[in-house]
């Protein structure tokens, strides 16, 4: 076993994350392999979305996750296989997207079914990531009074990026 | 420090956790030792609920859980002692039920106090799961006028397993 | 890669966060370093959170997180650099903090930056625990005539700790 590129794998995979959840775009990229593919299951955007290649997945989100979308994805359970300078790898996220401007919540669970590739710099790199859903739920903050939005990272940010 | 077995039984409970929330019956009886038993401190079922063996725990879970009750079990924090075969490890759980029939969510956490046991085929498996509830909470959707469940992965499959 | 180092370090914060939840301050005290600092940016207790001491931040814990206080903290996502006896470490943090006699509910989610010294008994130890929130928000179950909280670890405890 070799456990030091499954750290390498994990900790890829914490950086795609957290670059996406802090609307980092440039560190976002460097976690994708260039000709890398997306497969997001995710229904709010209509029919099921597909990217290939690094630019488009990244622009993709620098476009839809603007400073009035805040996102946490939080995800664990990694199951690793590695096969020379490939791997697999399937995880368990939730995810919570608060839309501030149109005050709805979308909360949801997936499993990932990731790809990785060790490009010839040594570095692993996110050849295709998807998931499929668990289920998915969308709520207006109309329906709670009482609701309050006691923090968020994004305010004031200007909505042009 | 036996990093190798480490890895081991996270894996072996990530399996555990993904094959209950996708339905694999058998990949799940397969996380759990012959003499496994369980003890899920659910008092949405009524009493604490204690099951022996890896048969019972197994045709417990395949009957509550069909098409009409999404789970999701998301667990981490592992704290895992290891000693030759033996094994315990507490773990973080936060856990969403969704019944879509009768229009609840549960929604809880707990905290995992496991055993596992090495066998003769070199192989991890559960010989004891349990927990203790932080805390359990129900909702109904009928609070909740806008709630929408966008997306399903049982949707329109037959409720007889 | 020091894999060993990285595993204690993991450990030392499931600790802290699990003694968090379940209370057990003197279990959560030796978690932190004599000198240790905390910067919690809660909103919810006003200003910035700044502690300084071990004997101060548990203290306030212990203070502020009496029975009628239920505490998750969901943690993970470690990205963590060791330089011999020092280390520093991001993860991705959701809370869920439920004062049930004010009959509301706070969630959020936040990136931790923490520091870690190892000590000279070889003990890793958390010098520095500090958080910017990604989002928090606030709910009243007033808004929720369904809601029931079936399970509560702290329920018939008294209230003086």
């Amino acid at each position: 076993m070799d456990v030091v590129a499954l750290e390498e794998i994990r900790r890829l995979k914490y950086r795609y994350l957290r670059s996406l959840d802090l609307k980092r775009w440039e560190e976002f990229a460097d976690t994708l392999d260039e000709e890398a593919t997306a497969d997001y299951g995710t229904p709010v955007y209509g029919e099921p979305l597909k990217l290939a290649g690094r630019a488009e997945i990244v622009a993709f989100m620098r476009d839809k996750l603007g400073p009035d979308i805040i996102t946490v994805h939080s995800c664990g359970q990694p199951e690793i296989d590695i096969d020379g300078a490939d791997a697999t790898g399937t995880w368990c996220l939730e995810d919570t997207v608060i839309a501030t401007e149109y005050r709805i919540m979308i909360r949801g669970a997936a499993y990932y079914e990731d790809r990785y590739l060790r490009g010839d710099d040594g570095v692993w790199r996110i050849a295709h990531t998807g998931y499929v859903r668990t289920y998915e739920a969308m709520l207006s903050f109309d329906d709670l009074p009482s609701f309050q939005l006691t923090a968020n990272r994004w305010a004031g940010q200007p909505t042009t990026p």
